[in-house]
């Protein structure tokens, strides 16, 4: 499904405005190297391609059919592609088990054929899969653009699937890259344990991030998530938490959301990092994206500027980490390298007077300190240019030297918006405020204590 | 000092990096239109201005003196401007209280000496003041552009100037209008209290938001934060919360931050807006800057996209907001705009398919409606441009209308950027993710029961 050689395109058509169209477009407009056939029993062309008017028709074998077909036409177009041989489907289509008891039928019937032909199902009522280093982009989305597929090791996982596109789009242009976009829709089959499964084994991702509304198995999703959590980190962001959202939820997907407590419980036990909140999903993500994990809690914070550094200082405390008591010798070396009224002590104050190169040389003489398990690093201003570039570059490839985490807050203007799109693709995460940069580091903690309880 | 006629700039210096050309820079640009005197012994020209060699040698009456010496200087330096009879001055200098016992004592001098003349004192180690309408940029700040200041109704006041800076800048790009930035520093003099009262009368103010370290005088801070939150919203983040952060602070601006539970309190008692953290600090400010507060807690979430409607339905419930119950002929209203698969229940979810100008006709349909004290909105998506322009201008001027407040959910690409900024401008405040926007809608129904109960 993530790395077909070909694909059936069922549905196609020449109305712009179509999901068979949009889709068509995306895949050709992705860069998609395989082969595409679109599928419609008018046949003729469409996008410079040949139509063909069923899958059975198609002269070669098709590693993906994904349909875009009225809901009452899938259960049969799924038998065909049974026949046909296709091992994997996605159902954009909507119309199912969301809408009320006729379209559960539907959905039931659809599941029976696909079990009949030996099809897998991803969806439907979904908006498809993205693999960036496959240059695949099968979605409905118009939101993503697949000119600009950016490869990454973040798998993102979503039960919206509108909402997931454009959490998508939003990190494609803050330079966070992305490989994998997946989108579950009503799981009448597929469902996020089995995709949990495929992407520990997926030498491509490092964390996976899912965007959910319910399990379809319980003891499934607890045997599983346990088990990658052991490989690889599950950050999840659960929601239809509360009685009112679970009962939208249920409109929205059919997904049964369950009681909160359950599924606190049940991250917990399985190593799954908790996410309060769109923000903090993608927050934790580029943080277990880029950095080694802290082998213990204590922090340094480094900043320019006093007042964030008592934000992240407030932040450490409140959310489990310690600040590191500095020794006498380390102190020397600091204080060496900053002006007479800056602080050498924990938060270490460098004030703007100090070129960031010493930030730079700070962090070595810090991240080399046995007693040191992390680094916060503040950066206030965005001006004058060449300061920022500096401290840009001073931040490049510490955390990877001393395999030791780094996060950056940064409340960063217009201006220097290239420069964190530089620092992300160089594996440095930014942060837009001092408490987003802390609780990020925490999250990347609380990952290390399960590890270590567990092996 | 925020409305003056003449300024002198003392220690003006023809040297770039010197704080005292980069104010006196600030304040050319900025677009001052009154009279400015940089002062220096040395005499000459800077900038294209004569400097006088003290304030004595000013031949003309000046209201504002900033100082940009050498902390030694200072206590002399301030006997000259009461001598002058200039009764503001705002000490940009650092070197007092905050670095020890030495920095205390000339601290008390300076104190003594603004006293005697009759001189009311900002700072000392303090960034300065901006005030966007009076095109005043008294600041040392290199960050904020003093070209593009921007007047609004939100008045920033901050204990931590080089912080403020970049957080004001962070915000003029994104549409925000702040029209006051004022920079506390070691508070010798003029402290909170007295600003918040200032401000309470002025008429540009709409909401004071604090970034607060610490308060110099518990009793007076109580009593006044009452009165003012009873005329305006105060919205302050405090820092120094945790044992370790309330040392770090101490060493930054000298400020006593006392115990947490003690502030939350006071806090509370005075009507004070609690902003966790720097996010909710500038989320919240923007709500009470541009929107009615809501009469009651009975929300309607209008979405998009179904995911986010549920994530915005778990936040009203968290934060202590409802879902109104839609009643029936409403409800038939709605239906008629919406596709037969859309929900009609709140939240509204319209889905993608539908014209965003409908998203404007519920809105209409809703906030007429006596049940309903407010609206969340949810936009999923930026393209095609079309569709993201049609939505932001349905939004445009409602809250007005009916005097109910409307607040965005909006993660936005880089691609509708300039929309955003539109929004921000026509008064529509607008939030990355829907939990922020809730939270946001949550912080004004706090402040009208606080009012409610008060009046």
């Amino acid at each position: 499904m993530l790395r077909p050689r070909s694909i059936a395109l069922i549905g196609a058509s020449r109305e712009p405005k179509k999901l068979g169209h949009i889709t068509l477009k995306n895949l050709i407009e992705g860069g998609f190297k395989g082969r595409i056939f679109p599928i419609n029993p008018e046949a003729g062309e469409v996008l410079g391609l040949q139509v063909y008017q069923s899958v059975m028709k198609v002269p070669e074998a098709i590693d993906l059919a994904v349909l875009a077909v009225p809901a009452v036409l899938v259960p049969k177009v799924i038998e065909e592609c049974g026949q046909k041989g296709i091992k994997a489907a996605i159902i954009i289509s909507a119309g199912f088990r969301e809408v009320g008891p006729q379209g559960e039928a539907c959905e039931q019937e659809t599941v029976k054929a696909a079990a009949k032909g030996g099809t897998r199902i991803l969806g439907p009522n979904c908006l498809g899969v993205i693999n960036a280093s496959e240059n695949l982009d099968a979605t409905i989305s118009r939101v993503i653009d697949p000119k600009k597929l950016k490869s990454g090791n973040i798998a993102f996982v979503s039960q919206s699937g509108a909402f997931g596109a454009s959490l998508y789009s939003w990190a494609q242009g803050k330079g966070i890259g992305f490989d994998k976009l997946i989108s579950f829709g009503n799981m009448c089959d597929i469902d996020e344990s089995d995709m949990f499964e495929y992407l520990a084994t997926d030498e491509k991702t490092k964390v996976i991030v899912m965007y959910m509304e319910g399990v379809k198995d319980g003891r499934k999703f607890l045997k599983t998530a346990k088990k990658v959590s052991l490989v690889k980190p599950i950050v999840i962001m659960k929601i239809g938490r509360s009685s009112r959202g679970s009962k939208a939820a249920k409109s929205h997907t059919g997904a049964l959301t369950g009681s909160n407590a359950i599924y606190e419980a049940a991250f917990k036990q399985s190593g799954v990092i908790k996410a309060a909140n769109t923000t903090e999903m993608f927050d934790f993500a580029k943080a277990f994206a880029t950095q080694p994990l802290p082998k213990g809690k204590k922090m340094v914070i480094v900043t320019n500027a006093g007042g964030p550094g008592v934000a992240a200082t407030d932040a450490c405390e409140e959310e489990g980490l310690e600040l590191a008591e500095i020794d006498e010798s380390t102190k020397k070396s600091i204080r060496t390298l900053i002006p007479s009224f800056a602080s050498a002590l924990n938060p270490i104050d460098t004030t703007p007077q100090v070129s960031p190169r010493v930030n730079g040389e700070i962090f070595k003489i810090l991240l080399s300190n046995k007693g040191i398990d992390g680094a916060i690093s503040i950066l206030v201003g965005s001006k004058p240019r060449e300061y920022a570039e500096e401290f840009v570059n001073a931040h490049i490839g510490v955390a990877q030297t001393y395999n030791k985490p780094l996060v950056l807050s940064w409340t960063v203007d217009k201006s220097a918006e290239d420069l964190v799109v530089k620092l992300e693709e160089s594996s440095v995460p930014v942060y837009e405020t001092p408490e987003r940069a802390v609780k990020s580091m925490a999250a990347l903690r609380k990952y290390g204590e399960f590890l270590e309880k567990h092996s």
